[in-house]
């Protein structure tokens, strides 16, 4: 290839969040773009001492730019390690030969683990358009991955990050298949797991499409973006940990590739599958329960898919001698009251406390799936994990437990309050038959969650339970009338996401 | 709804070219974002005097932008029909309803006429993202288009954009399947069919994938970017024309499903059949012939594709009141010499002079071709229409009828001739056992085409043809020395392009 000096531009960073996919920006009429012969949408390769990038490039056509300056993504600004007087080269970028893989996989031929790794390494490396990604997880889920496929991409997800090591023979994890609002469990298993003396890291993500993530959550309780060191200083310490994963690069394919899921609304079983069990095996777990709440609006709609997808779950995981149990439970509705960080974890808080009012709903799965934990750890006889739950919880060992973790990780802290708030009531006397979980959600991030952390919703009502004409069914709580008003004309156009039928 | 006098944002046109996906700039500290809970990559609704378009929206952190300003990209600005000092107000996109048909669609529901014209109306309008349509567009290559789905794309793609009509009974017409490089015939048919006296007004595409569609090549003899009334006036007065049909919104829908699946190196049958047909039923064709070159390295790489594949472009034409026929070819080399506008066009040139060096396969291939389109017009009998084709290619008619189709045009003018140029070696004495037509067409595209008319290459042999240790396989042809550079350093890397074995 031939260097010119005309091919190098001054870098200037436009401040633009493109999420990961690296853009620049450059005249029509610079040297590069009329010599290289680029056109807009072309993916270029970008070079500035020593670090490389693939971006996607943008044509400009006005004084945005100078003609010797490249504009930059926050995205590909960081990637190349720039700063202010950096210049770069761009070129054509040369052909990434995962993507015939990927085609092919979308004509049906499957991809073997070196395939995989291939594609995966790729696309952490920026080297996947966003549109090529998704038709990479179009093509996943309009053919389903096979099971070796499934393995195939756990393992390179988990090859392709960073893995946590505890020196420990047992590391207890729990991770919930979702689309249940409010079913925040998280903090309560591991304030009585780690108050049992077992070892619990806990790392979580952030909301993907739902209205609040675990960290989301916990961050209204206390900090989670927590360095590698600080996590383990507070394992180390309390046995156990609430924190964001996000910042360690564990499987960090999975964070590209979710954000492209949550765009197109694509959830298919084995992407879901390797998502969960990489980040699991990342972080070093050794005992994992999964909790799998079944319903019409829940993630998994009906017994069959659940049996299926149990059965792959457990599969994918002894493959990398990860110890995984399944535990189904009652997705007909939201678990708890709060949907939304703060009035998630004031629930949360509740149930830690034993006060009276808690909802018992959360208190129970959390003392199930903590039961089913100490069971599979071999901490508790078979049918004695949840007694033994329920001892630590209401003689307030978990409760001091949690508060020692939030004070390790740098500070227990009160959830905020909403500053905008409305109430919603029942039409019709009755009792309440059916609750929309997906639209439930919906509903409480048009109010503004998990960005704002004390928008969301909290539920009045619980399926079976009487109501009277004019009774509240729940109430909106936003951080801006804008969010307030759009999530109120949701609401007004949608009155049977409850569904109150005359007895 | 709620409307906020702080949501009116200056709008301001930043010249930068996303082709047809919308993009709107806003800075994240503005009050709109801050008021709706925008984030990066949001899809937005926008409005304007009347005037609404959903963008994607990228959040900038810098002094990129005013907190009262909106940076547009140019789709948006133009779809908006915004000025300088035009407002806009930007507001949560609207739920797109026929995403849930994609999505259904990537789990396996087949599409029925309401939904394929719900889905290309809502791509049309600019509702789609691109990672959007490339997930539509995987789904239909994973999942094959079933017949029903094929015409049902087809009559939505139709009714979606505009009509031609030419009061003729017969109005003839031809397609080629392509990925053959220079197989340049569309001029030399319109001239022998419209010296003959048929209607054969012709719109052709500009390059896709290729290093040159036939308007590029046409370009470089006569403009061809004509408006509507201009392109009536020219069949009119000559019976044909050889013009770009992009300015026409035929199929609008199919040039932009055809950018994204440029972008994925994504061809799957049903949407090039849907692609194929819908660009001809609004071009207002009655009689279409298809070339279809079946090779390895062609699209349609095996005798049993193109069966499958002509039998279900000919079901779907019928049921649209086409009559189309398809002409299967040798596609296991290039056609004519030149791979590029320029040098595409010179072959055309030569044929039609009936210049002795002219490439013959071009020309017997544009006679085959000119006399099956004849024969299905019925303006020849049955095995007479390739003499009739040749008679009038012979005695001068067709060179007369093109030489007055490009003035009718606008002028004809000389195919420009590049700058730059590197002659490439046989490195063996023996014989052309294989050529790859992707290989050479990437190259050929590396060289410049068809951004550069004048890029491109030139084949100096043909499969069988002998050659000596040092002659010459092949010319690039360049208009930029970066170009050349890139394309010289390609060909080096892929001696394998063109296969000598010795004899």
């Amino acid at each position: 290839m031939m260097e010119h000096a005309s091919h190098r531009l001054r870098a200037r960073r436009l401040g633009i969040d493109t999420h990961s996919e690296s853009v620049v920006f450059l005249r029509k009429d610079c040297p590069v773009c009329r010599s290289e012969g680029f056109s807009s949408h072309n993916r270029v390769a970008l070079a500035a001492e020593g670090h490389h990038a693939v971006a996607t490039l943008y044509q400009v056509e006005s004084d945005l730019l100078d003609r010797d300056e490249a504009g930059l993504s926050d995205a590909a600004w960081l990637s190349l390690g720039l700063h202010d007087g950096s210049h770069i080269t761009v070129r054509h970028a040369p052909p990434v030969s995962s993507l015939s893989l990927v085609r092919g996989r979308v004509f049906g031929h499957l991809l073997d683990d070196a395939a995989l790794r291939e594609i995966i390494a790729d696309i952490v490396a920026g080297r996947y358009s966003a549109i090529e990604i998704s038709s990479f997880i179009t093509a996943c889920a309009a053919k389903p991955l096979s099971l070796d496929e499934i393995c195939g991409l756990t393992g390179a997800m988990v090859d392709v990050g960073e893995r946590l090591t505890w020196g420990k023979p047992i590391v207890a994890d729990k991770h919930s298949v979702g689309g249940l609002p409010g079913n925040r469990t998280t903090p309560i298993i591991v304030a009585i797991v780690a108050a049992l003396g077992l070892t619990m890291p806990k790392t979580s993500s952030r909301a993907i499409t739902s209205p609040a993530g675990t960290a989301d959550a916990m961050e209204t309780m206390a900090p989670v973006a927590l360095e590698e060191k600080k996590i383990c200083d507070v394992v180390d310490k309390e046995g156990g940990c609430i924190a964001w994963g996000g910042a360690l690069r564990l499987s960090p394919a999975d964070d590209i590739l979710i954000r492209v899921e949550r765009a197109l609304d694509i959830d298919s079983p084995g992407q879901m599958i390797a998502s969960v069990l990489s980040k699991k095996i990342a972080a070093g777990a050794t005992h994992l329960v999964i909790d799998m709440p079944v319903g019409p609006t829940a993630k998994v709609r009906d017994a069959e898919t659940a049996a299926i997808l149990s059965a792959n779950l457990m599969f994918v995981a002894g493959r990398f001698g990860l110890h995984a149990q399944v535990v189904l439970g009652d997705g007909r509705q939201p678990i708890g009251r709060g949907i939304g960080p703060a009035l998630e974890a004031r629930d949360v808080l509740a149930v830690l406390n034993c006060d009276k009012d808690a909802p018992q709903d959360l208190r129970d799965r959390a003392l199930v799936l903590a039961g089913a934990l100490l069971e599979l750890c071999g901490h508790a006889t078979t049918g004695n994990g949840k007694a033994q739950a329920a001892a630590v919880l209401d003689n307030g060992q978990a409760k001091t437990k949690f508060e020692r973790i939030c004070a390790a990780q740098g500070g227990m802290r009160t959830p905020p309050v909403s500053r905008y708030r409305k109430e919603f009531f029942a039409s019709t006397d009755g009792a309440v038959s059916q609750i929309d979980n997906r639209r439930l959600a919906r509903l409480a991030k048009l109010a503004g969650a998990p960005e704002d952390k004390a928008a969301g919703l909290e539920l009045h009502v619980r399926l079976g339970g009487k109501v009277t004409r004019g009774g509240r069914l729940f109430t909106l709580h936003a951080e801006a009338d804008g969010e307030l008003a759009y999530a109120s004309n949701y609401a007004d156009m949608n009155t049977d996401i409850i569904q109150v039928t005359q007895t």
